[in-house]
């Protein structure tokens, strides 16, 4: 252990005595600072403390989620920022209503209660709730070539895995989320009554998740139901013995529109303040656990950030703003109006970052743009490896994240905060997606990590 | 979503089809198939499961260390391997006995029972206890410092926290473990009646850490009890204020010797069966929580690189050997007892690898030896990075294990395996070191990158 300790003290001397990558020593040294200040004078974690126990779940709309609103701008306004203010979008507002019904009917097991949750979105089911017959799918292509001969009438279940050999979790995601958000309009196409989505996870378990589901405007209104990976195993084990029949409920409802707001804090450039650098999250979740990891991490270590550049004593040259945008799971109407006043604004976005995927050990960012140069801006950027890959942290080609994604077309720089993604899916718009799945010290480090790229953005600009 | 799941599936490829770094593709399909067998058929998780659940903590002597070692030799009779194995070590037994208590007693906030640990291998309190006043310290130099004038007949509470700037903290334990291993000795040469030692972690919190206290033969040996660290601030704060009693009793004892083992299974080598590959983690744990990442993981990880190399259908030229060390955290005489095979043995050690730093996301190998070529092997070893960073993994100089560093003055090549150490020390040693703290991928990942190095080992050798 101590022979370790040395070296690790050795290897970090070498950064700061050299220059490095041809870096001025000066960038080692504030880099070093930030990671400490963030290690030791962070507010990240009590803050998630209280939005996830004090607030809790904040769907769009929701009183908490006007909570959330409040609380953000009462602690930025806690950090002597040049400005703090509310920029209002107005939003869906989704109910899940009663606690939906997923139930095996009648099977040589009896009945069983599944573990559900309907999924983001969802219209209800008829009151009295649907008993029908089953048909398995893999795949959105296996709906179609079924047909309504064998779909009409019936409740599809939507039973293909995550692949667990992906290393990525979000590869894993993506390569099976479709049957989730566009299953029941392809099934509704062919007259199912419902659907069933086995839930996005890498795991086998009892824990049920939500996410949204997105209709065509053209094809009946199905409701659309997750059950928990255990239970889609069962189910799916039933059907091979014989035909099987499900009982559901669903009673969500959609609301009244709301006006909401994004919550902003800034610190003016000191010499180019018109030109602007932003780093955000969301602070709407879905309405189930506490939104810790999705996504009140990214925007407690977005404000910390703020927190952390005055604690460090840097003076930006240029504008950083905190964005904690409102409303990203179920219709980016925050995004798109952040998006909006780019487009209109005298303002020159040069970048935005985004934490959304878990405030887990930072591995590194990943970077697009559809800007002319943006092949350069990136090759610049990676100059600046040797500076934070004793961080672990690694600058890619990319995606980015959805809130900032409206700002795409007007060619600003966009940057994802990439974490350690393995454990994401276990809890993702889940009940257990709650304060105790977060560790302190990988959260704090994703905000020394963005707190240190956005240092060398500022001082250098992109080039 | 999607956009990352092909830039993924895009950088694979492009490895698989292009030599990089001019290892033959081979290579990168069968690491890739290594992999993709630990993520979906490995069994460390479910052996986990059993170790920990259905045996529990197991410290050395202890009836539940005689079922660790039954039961992994069973599960490695399972796996068809050339032979499987026990090596006779004596071990020695302490038991902590009944619970310690560590006590604030007549403070102006009244009596506080503080949340306590006996450290594993103290001597007990006298049967009443001992009653003293308290002297803080905040490193072994202050000790010696305070003399024998101001530590005579107290009990010295030893509170220097682990340095929470250490990205690594495994190198903030280093910097503060001497406190916990050496203090009882150094205050009981001035004089001290017991010690209270801050436990070695990177939070606030009400957790009690053990782990080992080392005596010096010519000091008297007094008790050593930690308390966690919310209890040492309040108990620093107190100090602060005035005179502080602490009421301590411990209960411990040493019992007789136990005969134990080593728990051993190999698949032959076809080319050069005298040349041995290590792998392995200890199968002791302390007697408290369950010891699961410590080291539960590692020896678990270690079973399943054998069978992972049986169904990935490698047939190595070397012997692979998987070794479980019986009594790392109090004597290391399964990994002494290992040692004097090695010396005594007609086999050529060329590797040792071990997993003893939790079951988390690995990040790389550390490597270390004192044979005169060390460096060449190791740069040569660093020519397969291209084959192992895809998955996360760096090969770097530093440290390796406690269990195989008997191996190294038989300049064999030890390399440790090194995963993200964030919440390592957040359970390090605890009553909530149990399953639950083990992520299933994070766990697979850790057999999957011993395997592929091992693949690497076995096929090219050390050059």
């Amino acid at each position: 252990m101590k022979k370790l300790y040395w070296l690790f003290v050795l290897s970090f001397s070498s950064l700061f005595v050299s220059a490095q990558g041809g870096m001025p020593n000066e960038d080692a040294w504030m880099i070093r600072k930030i990671y400490d200040k963030s290690l030791t004078e962070g507010q990240c974690y009590p803050w998630l403390h209280f939005l996830t126990k004090k607030i809790g779940n904040r769907i769009s709309g929701s009183p908490q989620s006007f909570a959330a609103v409040e609380f953000t701008r009462q602690m930025l306004d806690t950090l002597g920022l040049d400005s703090v203010w509310l920029m209002p979008c107005v939003v869906p507002h989704w109910s899940r209503g009663n606690k939906s019904i997923a139930k095996i009917v009648g099977s040589k097991i009896g009945d069983v209660d599944m573990k559900c949750l309907a999924l983001g979105g969802s219209v209800a089911t008829p009151a009295e709730g649907i008993l029908a017959n089953v048909v398995e799918v893999k795949s959105l292509e296996e709906v179609e070539k079924l047909g309504k001969a064998n779909v009409e009438g019936k409740i599809v279940f939507f039973n293909r895995p995550m692949d667990n050999t992906q290393l990525n979790t979000f590869s894993a995601y993506g390569g099976a989320v479709d049957q989730r958000g566009s299953g029941a309009s392809v099934a509704a196409k062919y007259g199912a009554v419902a659907v069933l989505v086995r839930s996005m996870t890498t795991r086998l378990d009892d824990v049920p998740h939500s996410g949204g589901v997105n209709y065509q405007e053209d094809v009946p209104k199905i409701a659309a139901i997750a059950i928990s990976a255990n239970d889609a195993e069962k189910l799916s084990d039933l059907l091979k013995t014989g035909k099987t029949n499900v009982f559901v409920k669903a009673d969500c409802k959609w609301l009244k529109e709301k006006n909401s707001y994004n919550v902003i804090g800034e610190i003016k450039g000191s010499e180019y303040p018109n030109e602007v650098i932003v780093v955000g999250g969301h602070l709407d979740s879905w309405d189930v656990g506490e939104g810790a990891h999705d996504d009140g991490a990214g925007c407690m270590q977005s404000m910390d950030v703020l927190n952390i550049i005055k604690k460090a004593g840097i003076k930006p040259k240029r504008t950083i703003r905190c964005v904690l945008f409102m409303n990203e799971e179920n219709g980016l109407r925050g995004g798109k109006a952040y998006g909006e006043y780019v487009k209109n604004s005298k303002e020159k976005h040069i970048v935005a970052i985004e934490s959304d995927a878990g405030g887990f050990t930072p591995r590194g960012f990943e970077c697009e743009s559809i800007n002319e140069n943006f092949n350069t801006y990136l090759k610049n950027m990676q100059e600046w490896l040797p500076l934070l890959e004793p961080y672990g942290l690694s600058i890619k080609r990319g995606g980015s994240g959805a809130d900032i994604s409206p700002m795409r077309p007007h060619k600003v720089f966009l940057i994802g905060l990439r974490p350690d993604s393995q454990r994401y899916f276990d809890l993702h718009h889940t009940e257990i997606d709650t304060f105790e799945m977060v560790n302190k010290r990988e959260l704090e480090l994703g905000t020394a990590s963005m707190t240190s790229l956005i240092y060398l953005l500022d001082k250098y600009g992109l080039k």
